[in-house]
Order: C-alpha cells, then structure tokens, then sequence
C-alpha cells in the first residue's frame, strides 16, 4: 500500500518539479486525483498567482472527483491567499481522502489543513515521500523560517581546487555536460549573484540556456564595489532590467538607467561591514521574493557567503585536470576550525559523472548544529 | 571467439593481480592453460626469482598440456634469466597456441617470443586485453623505459582540496571505506612516500594492513632535512629494517643503525638542488629493485613531485567536508600554466563511492605530451 502512495506522490513530486524557479514566493507543488486506482486528474502550481496546485487537479477531472483521493506534495492552505483556500476547493469536489507529502512551515497554514478537512469527513495522511516533498520546498522553508533566500553556491573546480589560471583564464574548466547541468540548476532559481571580478572578468550571461526550453532569465545579482559599470558587458546589454548592481553609492549612468538596469545601494560595504551588510542584503532579497539564490562565484564572493553561514546547499562540477596555480574556490575561511570533527560537513551528498567530470551536490550543515531545513 | 579469449585472459589477469606488490623487479603476470575450452591449469609469478607465471601455469597442468593454448598476460621470455626462457618451457609441454596480452617492453625480450615460437610452429597472437595487461605493467614499463618507478600520488582530501586544518590536525578527514582503500593500494606498491612533516606530525606507520590479508610492510622512505630523527616515532619502532631516511648528511644514531633503519645521504638538496636531486633520487629507486612508489604527502611533497614531472597516476580520496583553512594538497606549482587548455589532464579516471566519500583514480598526462605509458 505504501508502495501505491509514494508511486503517485512521486508523480506529483515530478509536476511540481516543472514550477521550480517560477512560483516563488510560492513555493513548488504538485497534485494527482486518484480514483479506482487510476490517476484520473493532475495538476501543479505554475506562477505565484495562478490557480494552486490542489485546484489544477481537481479541475482537470471534469467532475469525476467525487470519492477520489488527493496526493499533494505540500499541505493545502486553507486560508484566503490571492486565490481561494485549497481545502474548501478539496471539500467541495468531494474528496475523500488527501495525503500529503510536506507540512507547511508557515506560521499561517501549519497544519491547519487537517482541521478543516477532518471536520468535512475527509481523512488526511502526512508524510508520504516527506525527504524528498522537503527538499522540493527548502527554499520556501528558508522564507518563511528565516526570511532569507535558500542560497546554492555552485562552483566548478579542478582537482586542485582552482577556479582559474593565476591570470584568471577559466574557459571551460568543466566540459560540456557539466555546463548544460548548470543551465538546468539555473532554470531552477530565481536569482544569480557574482561578486564584481567575475563580472569584469568573465563577463557572463548568467541565463539558463537549456537544449529543449525557452531561455530563462532571473535576476542577475552583481556585488559591485566600483565606481563605473563598463556598459558594454553582457548583464547590461541583454536583459538590463533583470540586473541588480549592489552597491554602497548610486553609480547608475542615465543610459544604464534608461535601461532599466536595478540598483540597491547600502550604507553598508561588503568588504567591510561583512555582517551588517549581509544583514540587510538578506531582507532586501525578502522583500524582493527571492527565494532561491545561486551564488555563481568567485572565490571572494564564495568565502562571504561561508564565512557569514549563508550557504545551504553546494553543487560542485569537478574536472580531471590540474591548473597548479590560481585562485582555489574557498579560499581561508574566517571560521577556526582546529580538528577535522568540526569541519562543516555535507549530508545527503549525491555523486554524478557528466562527461570527464563528477558533480556532487550536498547540504551543508555545521556540527550539531544543522542548517535550518533539518 | 574474441569474447572467449577475453574471458580467458581477464582470468590470467586476475592471476596476476596476486603477484602486483611482490615481483619487483619483475612485473606481475598471469597464465592459464584452456584444452577443450577448458582451463586444465593456471599460475602467476609471485617473487622475482621464483618460476614465471607461464612455467607455473603449465606445470599445474600435470602432463596434460600437449595441444593446448596458453593465454599469458604479457609476452613471455625468450632469454636466460634467473629462470629458463619460458618459450623453452611451451614448446616443450606441446602448447598449439599462445594467446598475449602485452608485449614485453624491456630490450631483451621485446617481440623475441614471436621468432622463437613460430619457428616451432606455435601460432602467437598479442594484444587479447591489450589495455587492462599494460596496465597491470604500468611500473615494470616504466622501469625498462625510464629507469625510474611508476609514482603513484595518493592523498586524502576535504571538499576545499585542504589536507589538515590549519593546525596540522588531519586526523580523519576520510571515513573508515576510504582508509581500507589506501591500504589495499599500499599492498601493491614496492615503497611509500612522505615529507618530513608528515613523518614528524602525523607519525604514520605507512603499511597495508588489510583486513584479510597479512601486515605488508613496503620499504618506507622519507625525505628529511632535519638534524635529528625522533627515535621514538613508529617508522623506527616497527619494522624499522624497512624505513630508508634521504638526507644530505648522514644522520642516524648508533641506536637507529643498530634497529637496522637504512639512510641514503646525497650531496643534492631536496629543497634547492630539486632536479639533480630527483635524478639521482629515481636512480637510486632504479638500483633500489623499487618499481612503484607510492607518494602519501604532505603538500610539499606532493608539489615537489608534480614539479618535477614525477608523478604518473593520482589517487584522491574527497570527503564531503569543509575545512575552510589549513594546508592545500597541492599549493601552487611552479609549471606557469596560463590557460585551462594547458593544464595537467588525468585520463582512464574511475570515481567510486566510498562511505560518504568519493574515490578517483586516474593517469595523468599533460597536452600532447603523453605520460611515457602512451
């Protein structure tokens, strides 16, 4: 029988999984209708805005909903949002029974679904296939436990750990494979920051370009500290209202403004004032409905985000090759970590080959002290 | 047919893994007799001095060889060494046909067996698992060719590429599956390796000591500048008749002589004279009957190594840690490579999962040029 649930909880895993990266600030979710066995309905959540993922589904049945079950990656709401509560939608197509794969982390619906459904006669069931519902809504927990971004640092590495020749050539460490996967970790984002080096030097697109889909743009996040942004680099020529410049002073030229180029300037400076800056760069990302952050390098930019415990999860491309000489991903740490016991460690690390290369992609949590989604 | 040969010789191939270890200055090799499709024998050289894998194999076989094939993983010997030519051995036992894997790279051998046999009318053929049996070959190649051993570099790692924290303290960065693996390698190599600092700080005992097979202890070198060697350290308690100590003063105490610890003094530096050193360095390890040396650190080492082009093959245990400061296995080399496309490549790399660790093995060569196994 549980084999049964989590086969279907899967597939509505696998809807839900289509949203990432567009619902924010809602999070991902995906919902099948199951009578006599059979999936009769499916749905998922496609933009924050738009009909839930509960409500796709049980529309997509034409009527046929009455005595079916609900699989839902995420407990329903069953508070007025911008579109009716799910549960009064679950009540109203008859459903009659509902499992659920990941209890809402915030404040508004936790675990109120069970009341409304419970007092309607319809039974409910947490917990079907809960890790991987989890995971599917780390950066929504992030919101709405921490109101920060769920950040990602992607690094792409040789065996020595380098990022770069020590003149800064980086063209292509990792080989094809390894960067169509990064287009797709992209495509599940909604924001990309580089520190100002990168952006000078490597000069990147930061879009997600994959094979088979629409180019995606997010937000394109630069930590700048200059007084000039050259205005022939790729982030201000194509899709300039989807960069941000962080700054400490308005530097914005009236053609970067006219545009549309963003820019939040800070009284704080990220060199210098690492936490009250990152303080106040996190809420802005809040306020912003940034959910989930891609922290795409260098090697300063990585050892801030370490250093000031912002960095939840690290997916690593690694190619077989050695450059012997040139800036390392992480540089020293401000942490003092004396024994290897204290080391930060990575849980549910996964290892996959992509060409020449190997990704691994973990969670990062410190000692006993787990990151936030633990 | 190819399939059927294959099989035959993969078993020669196991055979001869036995030996990996124990034959220098030999190579390892493997045989089995096949009669009828059928293997009536098999044998592997164990020691230098002992008789060859072919004589072994056909000896198992108690009068039964007459028109049988032969399948040997390299080309057997047609010269007097401390044993009879073994070709001597397969005319006289009756072998129809011989089935090669590799051919036999020193001068004195090289394709002879081809002449000797076919004037007796057996048919040879080479190269059935051509790659997995010059592998097996790879140190004994590097011997006859470069008058040096096959360097294996062998280091342990944590995410951020560092070997210890800052503080020396690297005990363990790997799990438990990943240090069996280090001393199931150890059991194949002829010496190991390490810098007087890992000697001194991590005072290692650098033998196999395997779960299921008996302690190996491989002759254990150390390269120290120092005046003074610690007498109580386990290199100099424990097999201390196995511990060579390279120095550019002669050094040991009347109370080290008499444990038997051996001492090689070199009027070169290790430190400043880095060229004349490894020169005279690998042709002692030539003289020394050492056929494969494995190097275990510490960071210095390592780049001493890879500076002086000397390393052949790398094996890096990655744990899925963050150390954040401390020493980098491999700090910045002085080869001036300034673009990704000129870096050192590794090929024929395997990754394996071990624990929560990740195991890579691989060749390196650098460009066109090819390591001297190509």
């Amino acid at each position: 029988m549980q084999e049964f649930h989590d086969k279907h909880m899967r597939r509505a895993i696998a809807l839900a999984r289509k949203g990432l990266g567009d619902t924010y600030p809602n999070p991902p979710v995906g919902a099948v209708v199951v009578k006599d066995g059979v999936i009769i309905g499916s749905g998922y959540h496609a933009k924050a805005g738009s009909p839930h993922a509960e409500v796709n589904a049980l529309l997509s049945c034409e009527g046929k909903t009455h005595g079916a079950d609900l699989y839902v990656t995420l407990e329903p709401c069953s508070t007025e949002g911008r579109t009716g509560p799910c549960t009064d939608a679950i009540v109203a197509h008859g459903i009659k029974r509902v499992f659920v794969g990941a209890m809402d982390p915030s404040d508004e619906n936790g675990s109120y679904a069970r009341g409304h459904l419970e007092k309607k006669g319809i039974e409910i069931t947490f917990g079907i296939c809960r890790e991987e519902c989890e995971d599917l809504i780390a950066p929504f927990h992030m919101r709405v436990t921490h109101r920060r971004p769920w950040i990602t640092l992607k690094t792409a590495v040789s065996l020595d750990g380098r990022i770069a020749c020590h003149n800064g050539h980086s063209r292509w460490i990792t080989g094809e494979e390894s960067r169509r996967s990064v287009h797709e970790i992209r495509e599940t984002v909604d924001a990309i920051l580089v520190g100002e080096n990168t952006f000078l030097k490597d000069d990147p697109r930061l879009t997600a370009r994959s094979l088979d889909k629409t180019l995606k743009v997010p937000l394109r996040i630069v930590l700048f500290t200059g007084e000039k942004i050259p205005e022939t680099k790729n982030l201000v020529t194509d899709h300039p209202e989807k960069t941000l410049f962080v700054t400490s002073k308005s530097i914005l030229t009236d053609e970067l403004k006219r545009r549309g180029v963003q820019e939040w300037v800070t009284p704080f400076s990220y060199i210098s004032d690492g936490e009250a800056f990152f303080d106040a760069f996190m809420k802005e990302l809040y306020l912003r409905d940034i959910c989930h952050l891609l922290v795409e390098g260098g090697s300063e930019t990585y050892k801030s985000f370490m250093d000031h415990d912002l960095v939840d999860e690290i997916c690593m491309y690694i190619a077989p090759k050695i450059i012997g000489s040139g800036p390392f991903w992480l540089s020293s740490m401000s942490h003092n970590i004396s024994t290897v016991e204290e080391s930060l460690k990575l849980k549910k690390v996964s290892w996959t080959k992509l060409g020449d290369d190997f990704f691994m992609q973990g969670k990062l949590f410190k000692g006993d002290r787990a990151c936030s989604r633990d």
